[in-house]
């Protein structure tokens, strides 16, 4: 298992409730492909949301996404972290 | 206290000792601005770091990173978190 730090962009003014609805439609499906997504962060003035998850490979975090409604920008595997 | 995000490009290549030096190098003197850095995670294949932290501004954060020696390209207030 890999740890992946994904990246939204496109997403100024986004709430909590909307934040949360979109991690729970996540973790709804994410043992289909064995992922978990563990954290979010959003920053609604500039659009940018952050998700940390562990997972066997970047294609299965992004299908879980896909799936969700919420396809990420960017996904890098942190294979390093503190 | 706010929470931030900040993320550092062109750090290809970087170990896992060395994300542990810049690590301590930024909590060795983040008490001078009142910020206390949380987490770091580091993708050595694009290079890209991100750092999850805790201050009065970003621009406090960016403070402790530049006198540490490693300038953050990006910082993100992350106001809403999961």
């Amino acid at each position: 298992m890999a740890q992946f730090m994904d990246v939204h962009h496109d997403m100024r003014g986004i709430t909590a409730d909307q934040l949360r609805e979109a991690h729970q439609a996540d973790l709804a499906i994410e043992k289909d492909e064995n992922v978990h997504f563990e954290r979010a962060w959003a920053d609604p003035e500039s659009g940018t949301v952050y998700c940390l998850s562990e997972g066997p490979s970047a294609e299965a975090v992004q299908r879980i996404h896909e799936r969700a409604g919420h396809k990420a920008d960017e996904i890098h595997e942190v294979s390093l972290s503190i």
